[in-house]
């Protein structure tokens, strides 16, 4: 016979189903014994009478986290025992036979509840994914990337995989990671900005989902040191407005998408998604920051980008005088942004950029880009850097590329946001942070500063 | 008026359209001017008449590779003049405006004859995008990548994003390239094979399309330093064989959804899809290398692996006995497979593992994971390694975990032999190498062996 999900034994009330999956949880009534069986699909309610010896005492063995296959016959809970949390709460498994797979050593903690610091749930996150809020914000992430996919081949753009290993960190910006590449030094993309304009050439509208990399040498509840970016960009673009709307598009269909798709799971975790007016609301970052010195008397309408409290409170202006929780905010100055962004022709200290922000955070980021050769070069010097280490990536500016743009989103910010998650490593499956790859490192290795040459050793023995 | 892509024009005869794309061409016949359009979707074939002297004069401007934007009426070409060719060559656009949105300087090489080596088409990897062969190979890259995770998602896999960084190269194997983490040292991922694992915690069925990295000092037609891997894995598993079951499904798939959705690319390409047999023959490697013995009469039958000259052989054999471009080889010795491989217990020197070959390479791997606890931390030791090394990933197995299993395909190598190509690194968007990222090194920054301070000035430099 073969094993079904969980899930699949509502359609077979009355017939023989063989399931298997992690014991939930295990508990005796009278002369009955009930285990919950946990799989991907959810949980199974399993009976053991005491007519059946063997078995029954077979099932006074099991443990929290056992695994196990059992057979045994689906049948209609009696009267008064129906449980509508769950979606298998009409029925259950009359137990014929059961193996066991796998035992469990004592656990840590209960799985279930959960009830432990954020470090001691990333130190044991594989075990966390045995808990179903944990897996519900995952699901979500899957639903969130999915969509995102959906939308933009709906809109006839073609995925590509961006390298992460790149030749210099150019770019500018964030800091970077540096790689021993063989006999060169190479590092660690900030981002795939470079490589989705370079795709252009033929594909015209590309989007690419990619790990990216900031070697911030901070510790926030917004930044991870590797994240899953959701890129876009797109040529024949008629203003930088086309952007914003496919952003509208995008995140319209997430929240369908999630509310369609994860309706069990948003449940689990007590989620209400973000609400959307019939147009994004957008303020260029001056505008924003008049309204925020309007609202709170902080004065920062000289400051070149909106700090964190700024991000909270022209959100919640937002909400309050549109009922939107996403609000575009466009126009960042010349000097903070990269420099391949478009400037505005009505006024070059300012570009042709947005964020989306959403409950206060910034989510996505994109804009229009120089297109012309002539510009890019003059930038990229302006910028202090040297148009030869850019070689490469001008080809596609100096055999002719029309206008164009393009955005990201950073996923785990997105669930962060939707979910109300405290700190964006709760959005993360495996975070790496300063002090923390997987295990933390601290336990883990000796800090290469200690002795050059103890790092080396360090190094030569792992890779042998 | 929106612009439409050149394909969409065919919908549209006798009406206005506003198309955009790059000269692909561009010829006087008498007194007409034609240009070939070039956009994402085709070619499509513009008519300059010389009584609108205005536009004629601007179209006899024009030079390959020039951006424009074209309004016109789109009409059927003249009887005798259809070209069959193209999609779009029954008909033509009837151009009454032209707007340039950019230039282009003189071309290094001719664009769609592409007559260039390797190398200087690697160099010049950006302009060569707009060649429809380049193109056709990544339509058909993504469209395997496509196929892989729908077929997977059928069969109730969740797609996760595996991390980048490692905590150490533990897993052994090939040669990885070092981070400077922070404080620490930290590694590029040889493979996502312990966060499948880890994530079966929960998800029980998972895959991932993600980014791995080999520091192999070697330079071959089959290897690069980054590639793009799919990879499985699957819990609650009957047999090794289940795997196996899987690899034709996502194989049969592929090779239909290739065939269904990328004729024209195919077409371009000239490539032909290998034949598949009913079932997948197989053979455990030593049976393997004794069929290669009698062919041959080349005595491996004592070696630990197959080298590159018999994977060619059995895959002539399989296709000459059974029909079939496409064969498993099994059973390969413990000693030469990671520590997690499960052995056979039937003849614990041998391993439930399989590679499947394609015309003559190996294109996946896969087989049994070991998933008791005590055995595998036994293994771990037995492989010289330190199981506290390995006290997050063994949260997985310490806590109850079924008999599960998984597979990796390489997606490059996978395009490379589908379309017959000599060198994977046609198959990489941006191939990473000893001696290449994007550009070759060597031109671009010196060799940190020279003087190891003038390495460090380099990487600070550039982080400015």
């Amino acid at each position: 016979m073969k094993r079904i999900f969980n899930k699949e034994t509502i359609k077979n009330i009355g017939q023989k189903a063989r399931v298997a999956g992690w014991i939930n949880s295990r508990r005796v009534h009278g002369k009955v014994l009930f285990i919950d069986l946990r799989d991907k699909s959810g949980i199974l309610q399993v009976v053991f009478g005491e007519k059946n010896k063997e078995i029954y005492t077979q099932a006074q063995e099991l443990r929290p986290e056992w695994v196990v296959e059992i057979t045994g016959t689906v049948q209609k809970r009696p009267e008064g025992m129906i449980n509508p949390e769950i979606e298998t709460g009409e029925i259950e498994l009359q137990a014929e036979s059961i193996k066991i797979l796998a035992k469990s050593e004592q656990l840590p903690f209960d799985i279930q509840e959960l009830k432990v610091s954020l470090p001691t749930l990333l130190d044991y996150r594989p075990l966390t994914f045995r808990n179903q809020k944990i897996m519900a914000i995952f699901k979500i992430e899957d639903e969130i990337i999915n969509s995102f996919r959906k939308t933009l081949r709906n809109l006839q753009f073609t995925e590509f995989q961006a390298p992460v290993i790149v030749p210099t960190n150019a770019e500018g910006g964030a800091a970077v990671f540096r790689i021993d590449y063989y006999d060169y030094d190479a590092y660690l993309t900030q981002s795939p900005q470079l490589y989705k304009q370079i795709m252009l050439n033929g594909f015209e509208r590309v989007f690419t989902v990619n790990k990216v990399f900031r070697a911030e040498p901070s510790v926030t509840t917004r930044h991870l040191a590797e994240y899953t970016s959701l890129d876009m960009e797109m040529a024949f673009i008629d203003s930088w407005e086309d952007l914003m709307e496919i952003v509208e598009t995008v995140i319209r269909n997430m929240l369908s998408d999630v509310k369609n798709n994860c309706s069990k799971e948003l449940k689990i975790l007590g989620a209400v998604l973000p609400q959307l007016s019939d147009k994004f609301p957008q303020f260029k970052m001056r505008e924003a920051q008049q309204i925020i010195f309007e609202r709170t008397k902080r004065n920062n309408r000289k400051e070149p980008d909106l700090e964190p409290a700024d991000e909270k409170e022209i959100c919640d202006f937002a909400k309050e005088k549109y009922g939107s929780e996403v609000v575009f905010i466009t126009h960042y100055p010349t000097k903070k942004r990269p420099f391949y962004t478009h400037p505005d022709p009505a006024d070059e200290e300012y570009t042709l950029s947005f964020d989306l922000l959403c409950r206060g955070l910034e989510v996505i980021t994109g804009g229009q880009r120089i297109n012309d050769y002539a510009q890019l070069i003059s930038n990229i010097k302006k910028w202090g850097n040297d148009p030869k280490d850019f070689e490469y990536y001008l080809q596609t500016f100096k055999y002719g590329m029309p206008p164009e743009g393009g955005f990201a989103i950073g996923s785990e910010r997105v669930v962060k946001q939707l979910l109300g998650l405290e700190n964006v490593r709760e959005a993360s499956l495996f975070p790496r942070d300063m002090e923390r790859i997987d295990g933390r490192m601290s336990l883990m290795q000796p800090k290469k500063k200690t002795t050059k040459t103890k790092g080396e050793k360090q190094t030569k023995k792992t890779k042998k």
